[in-house]
């Protein structure tokens, strides 16, 4: 098993635990920046690690069109590529088919489209992606799925959970005869239909997958829709491997997944929103680009111990912001992504001292309310 | 004196000093980075530590507008604004104003413009650029000029001669009666005719500045008039005095600057090529977009210490420049600041061992082909 549980909070599903990658060993719950094209965008390698993340995610569909898999293959994979030498989980590229492209087409058996870069033609299937995930040299690979809109038609839905649950088949069987020493998560859809999550749920847990993820959640839908569908679910998750909740998220989500036994989480959020300004701070969340900081000698964030709170004021961050210089969107991602790193470390230590409901109610506090005003 | 001869060349004017600017010593020939904005661009004030640079450029024009100087004076200055501890230069402003804004007009006293960011109208005088410097809080002021383009009629000439000289003597009187612990360097005009060169210089001297740069030079005149404008001016000047060749450049123009007794150098050539995927290797200069590099798994430059080259492979950045990941920039000018630093070091060591001529041959003959087919 890659994942044991180390502590359980008593009165939600909350719980922290270990994952060992292929001896890279990280606490639960996790959250991995995004780096989509090789990149974790504007910080470097150097920074991630001085950041102590262990766990990256990395894009299939973007790695498989750029540089490619000929490239990686030359290079021994992402990891040796982009000289990242802890552990990297990457997704099956499904979701970006639909997400990016305007010409797609599903299939018995995989899925046809054109790169939304160049318009150039590609199939993808169940085999393939796991194929090319095995040339990233991903140590967490996600099967091939298909993720039907949120407002889907029950038609739709039922299609996505019978092509799912068939690709997560086939991705069963064909990794079982091309193993090595990567490891296979399984995908449940079923948009906020509760009767077909609890469907794919089970479908996806009776297979020999190491890690359960929950698909298509977080997509647009509103959110008591996403709250009902994780608390309904979540009573049925299979609690001896780590659960996964992709693209997640916002704090208060974060909050929810954890409160409802999600293990792993992923989001452009922290790095996206630190290139537009917006940063995460004890107090709240604040916009960077507003004129009020203009002569604010303080840093983003006076509590925190981050390198860029150590050195700089806000004054001159929104400065940097305010012109367009590109340093103000490395440090701000920096910033975020330190911030991210402490939220989670402070929800697992509140699950461990059996007081994670009060560091929840904290945090929503924080975070539901419009933007701290300084 | 802030500046001292420490050894000179036999054969050319090249010579080797130490410039001490309130407490901050350097070596020349030194190369300034640009900050035009308060940042170098797409780097951190880490960064330029590191790479043990003591003395960058801001663009007085840039920050007089942004952040403006109500800002800079809260924070006590652009040092204390950005965290810059080392030594700064600052420009007028005066050559921003003619070559960034096509609204500007040239009156007996100063210059009045719009912003080219807003079209807000702006007066700059002789001495309110002495005062906007002051409030930047840079070690070294340059005086405000009148820089007619090298193609000028002989009446255009003679009246941005006029009008330079008037002004500098306008802003010694100033300085000398408001003094601090900065210092003011005096610039000379004259285009690409020598008599008006000699003309200016002879002026520009007779002042009591603490240094004296070379204006209006390298702004796209034909490259033989550049160097007969260097050879023809170089016997004249204040060998007293540190000579400052603004604006420049590239490594052969850094070689003929320096062996025509020049001790300073600025230009954002090493930062822009940088972002267009251009660096400098001690091979000649490269450009990482080229698809040539894919699968390379060597560094930019295997004989290069810095740590990019230590860490990335050019397959690597070349993949980030493809696809415009920001931390391609990054890494870039990181690597060709670092190449730069080394450059000068090479030619102060070359100057004191009594080789410049040698390495001035060695780098010419790198950097006047094209580029280095790898």
């Amino acid at each position: 098993m890659i994942f044991q549980t180390t502590s359980e909070d008593l009165r939600t599903r909350a719980r922290t635990g270990i994952l060992n990658l292929n001896g890279v060993k990280l606490e639960t719950p996790v959250f991995m920046p995004v780096g989509t094209r090789g990149v974790v965008k504007t910080i470097s390698a150097d920074d991630l690690e001085e950041l102590e993340y262990s766990l990256i995610l990395g894009n299939t569909y973007h790695l498989y069109l750029r540089p490619g898999t000929a490239v990686l293959e030359r290079f021994g994979g992402l990891k040796k590529f982009s000289t990242w030498k802890r552990a990297l989980l990457t997704d099956s590229g499904g979701y970006q088919v639909f997400s990016l492209n305007s010409l797609f087409k599903y299939e018995q058996d995989g899925v046809r489209f054109q790169s939304h870069i160049d318009g150039s033609r590609h199939y993808f299937t169940p085999n393939s992606v796991i194929d090319i995930q095995r040339t990233i040299g991903s140590d967490i690979m996600m099967v091939l799925d298909d993720c039907a809109p949120f407002d889907s038609s029950q038609e739709r839905l039922r299609q996505s959970l019978d092509r799912t649950h068939r690709w997560a088949e086939m991705s069963v069987e064909y990794w079982e005869k091309n193993k090595n020493s990567s490891h296979l998560f399984g995908i449940f859809q079923g948009g906020i239909d509760l009767g077909l999550r609890l469907e794919s749920l089970q479908k996806i847990v009776s297979l020999p997958f190491d890690g359960i993820a929950i698909g298509g959640l977080s997509v647009g839908e509103p959110r008591k829709d996403f709250i009902r569908i994780l608390e309904g679910v979540s009573a049925y998750t299979d609690r001896s491997r780590p659960l996964y909740l992709m693209g997640v998220g916002t704090v208060p989500d974060i909050l929810d997944g954890v409160k409802n036994g999600v293990d792993m989480f992923d989001c452009v959020l922290p790095t996206r929103n630190a290139r537009n300004g917006q940063v995460f701070t004890s107090l709240g969340k604040i916009n960077l680009r507003n004129e009020k900081w203009k002569s604010s000698d303080v840093p983003i964030d006076p509590h925190c111990g981050c390198k860029v709170c150590k050195r700089y004021s806000i004054g001159y961050i929104r400065h940097l912001h305010h012109v367009g210089e590109l340093t103000a969107f490395s440090l701000s991602t920096y910033h975020n992504l330190y911030f991210m790193k402490n939220f989670l470390s402070e929800i697992r230590k509140s699950i461990q001292a059996g007081e994670f409901l009060k560091i929840y109610a904290k945090w929503k506090n924080l975070y539901e309310k419009p933007e701290f005003s300084g």
